[in-house]
C-alpha cells in the first residue's frame, strides 16, 4: 500500500490525523522535499522524525523522477508513505507517480490537506475569482533563460476580471548549467524567490515592453504583444497585488501594494507568494484594506479606484 | 481568540493536529454547516462532539450571515473555534465573518485544510491548467430560475485550453419560497446536486442553444452568445468531463466521459463535483484513462481525439 500524504503549508501539526496514522502505521517513510519546503526551515527532517517516531527517507528529484521504483517496488509488500508538503496533487511529479504505483497494481491512498492553491484565500480575495495559476521562475543571465510567457497569462486574467495566482520559484538541490555539464554531484544553496524578486522581474518586463521599439518589418510576436498588453494598461507598475510570506505559519505576513512597490518589500524568511490582482469587489477591497501599510487610508483608496479604473473604462 | 478551522473533505480524522489542538482548547465550539458538509453525512454532529470531548452548536446560514456577533463577541473573553468544512476561505461568508472580527478588534487565526478547490487534482488534471472555478445551482421551474450564465464561462476557459473546476448545488436548511415569504420556519429536506443533474442541465443548456432560431432583429444576447458557442463546438455533449463523488473518502468514485453519458450516471451518494476538461496532455490522458468505464481503451483514445480534436483545428 503506497499513501500519498499531503503535510499542509506551514507546521508539524500541519498534518491531518488521517495522514499521521498512516505515517506511524508504515514500514518506509519517504519526504519528497524539492517541490516546496515545509516552514521555511530546511533542516526539519530530524524534527519529523521525532515527532512521527520514524525514520525518514528524503527524495528528491532524482529519486522521485527517475528511480521511483524503489518507492513503488517496496510498496508491493510494505506500508509505504511518500510525503508531501502542501496536497499531494500540487506537483505534476506526483501525478505520475500514483499512476506509474497503478500501472505496477499497487494500491494508494491519498491523505489531501492544505495547499497554496487553496490557502491563498487567506489574502481575502475569493478563490472563484482567480484564473489560471502561473509560475515566476528566476532568471538566468549567464543561461540567457528569461522566461516570461506567464505575463501574457496575468493579463489574459487580468482582461477578465480575474486575479492570478503566481507561484515563486524553489530551487532546492539544484546544480549548475556547468555541474549539470560536467554530471558532477555538487549542489547549489537552496533558493527561494521573494515577492520583492517577482515584483522586480515584472517592472522590468513592463519597462521593457514600453521601451521596445517596433520595426515596420518585426516579426517578433512576443515582444509586439507585450508592449500591447502593457500600452493598453492591462497590466503595469501601477497594478495591485499581494504578498504573502509564510502562509499558514504564526507570522505569516500579507502586503497588499502596487507591483512597484512591492518591489521594494522584504516579507521575511521563505516561502513567498504573490496574487496580482484582477477586479476587485467591496469585500475583497475590504479584506485587502487589512494588509495595506501606506501613510493613509485615503492612499489605498485612491489605489483601488485607480486599479478598478481598467475594468470601468472597458 | 476567534480560530476559523477547516475539517477537510471526508471524514473526522482529516481535521489536522493543530486544528484539533484549536477545538480541544476552546470554551465554545461553532460548526458552519450549510455551505458543504462532511463525507455526505448529515447527522455528525455528535461523532464530532465525541471525537472532539465538546459540546457543538450547530451554526446556519442565519446565524452566521445574520446573528454573526453572538460568536464574534464571545470571542472577546473566550477562545472561539469555528469550524468549516474544507478550508476557511472557501466561502465568501467565511471571509465576512473573520472581517468583521477584526474590525471589532478580535485576534483571529486561521487553520488550513484541503478543500475540493486543490483536492481536485486527484483526478489528475493538473492544477495549474484549471481556469475559473464555477457553481451550478438547481434550477427551479416554479420560480422560472434557469441561471446558466456558467456556460460561458467554461467555454472561455476552454477556449484557452483550461479545465473548468464546477461546484454542485447543496441545499441545506433552506426554504421553499413560499414559506420564506411567509416568513415560516419550516425547512426543505437538503439537497445536493449530483454529477448527472448538472451533467443533465449543460446538455439541456446545450440542446436548448442550437435549436434556437434567431430573428433577424434578435436582440436577446444571451441566446444568441450561447448558440454561437454551441454552434463552434466550444462546449457540446460530447466533450469530456470527469465526474467525481465523496473526494477523500474511502468510496471516493471517479468517472470520466463525455457530458452525453455522465448525465445517465450514478456516482452514489453527495458530495459530488465535476471538471469540464480542456486541452488533455499526456500524463492528464494516462491519468483520466483510470476513471473511464467505458467497454475498450480504444473507445477512450478515440473520446480523448476527438475531444483534443478542438484544439487541433483552432
Amino acid at each position: 500500500m503506497l499513501y500519498i500524504i499531503g503535510l499542509g503549508l506551514a507546521d508539524i501539526e500541519d498534518i491531518t490525523l488521517k495522514g499521521l496514522n498512516a505515517v506511524r502505521n508504515s514500514d518506509l517513510v519517504y519526504l519528497e522535499h524539492y517541490t516546496s519546503i515545509l516552514g521555511g526551515g530546511a533542516d526539519y527532517k530530524n524534527e519529523l522524525e521525532k515527532f512521527y517516531g520514524k525514520e525518514i527517507i528524503l527524495a528528491d528529484r532524482t529519486m522521485v523522477e527517475q528511480n521511483s521504483d524503489e518507492i513503488i517496488d517496496a510498496a508491493k509488500d510494505k506500508t509505504v508513505s511518500f510525503l508531501v508538503v502542501g496536497d499531494p496533487f500540487g506537483a505534476t511529479t506526483h501525478t505520475d507517480l500514483v499512476l506509474r504505483a497503478v500501472e505496477k497494481g499497487i494500491k494508494y491512498k491519498v491523505v489531501h490537506n492544505a495547499s497554496i492553491m487553496n490557502a491563498i484565500g487567506c489574502c481575502g480575495l475569493q478563490l472563484y475569482n482567480y484564473g489560471e495559476t502561473i509560475s515566476i521562475c528566476f532568471w538566468s543571465d549567464a543561461e540567457n533563460w528569461k522566461p516570461k510567457s506567464y505575463f501574457e497569462k496575468i493579463c489574459e486574467n487580468r482582461s477578465r476580471g480575474l486575479h492570478t495566482l503566481c507561484l515563486l520559484d524553489i530551487k532546492v538541490k539544484e546544480k549548475s548549467l556547468i555541474n549539470l555539464i560536467k554530471n558532477r554531484d555538487i549542489y547549489e544553496p537552496p533558493r527561494f524567490m521573494s515577492v520583492a524578486q517577482a515584483s522586480s522581474q515584472m517592472v522590468q518586463i513592463i519597462q521593457e515592453a514600453r521601451d521596445y521599439v517596433m520595426d515596420e518589418d518585426d516579426e517578433n510576436l512576443t515582444e509586439i504583444n507585450l508592449k500591447k498588453l502593457v500600452e493598453a494598461n492591462i497590466l503595469t507598475e501601477d497594478t495591485l497585488a499581494v504578498g504573502l510570506a509564510r502562509v499558514g505559519k504564526d507570522d505569516q505576513t500579507i502586503r497588499v501594494d502596487t507591483i512597484k512597490n512591492l518591489a521594494d518589500c522584504d516579507l521575511g524568511s521563505p516561502l513567498h507568494s504573490m496574487v496580482i490582482a484582477g477586479k476587485l469587489h467591496p469585500l475583497e477591497i475590504d479584506f485587502l484594506r487589512l494588509f495595506y501599510n501606506g501613510e493613509a487610508q485615503v492612499k489605498f483608496d485612491d489605489l483601488v479606484n485607480s486599479h478598478n479604473d481598467f475594468y470601468v473604462k472597458k
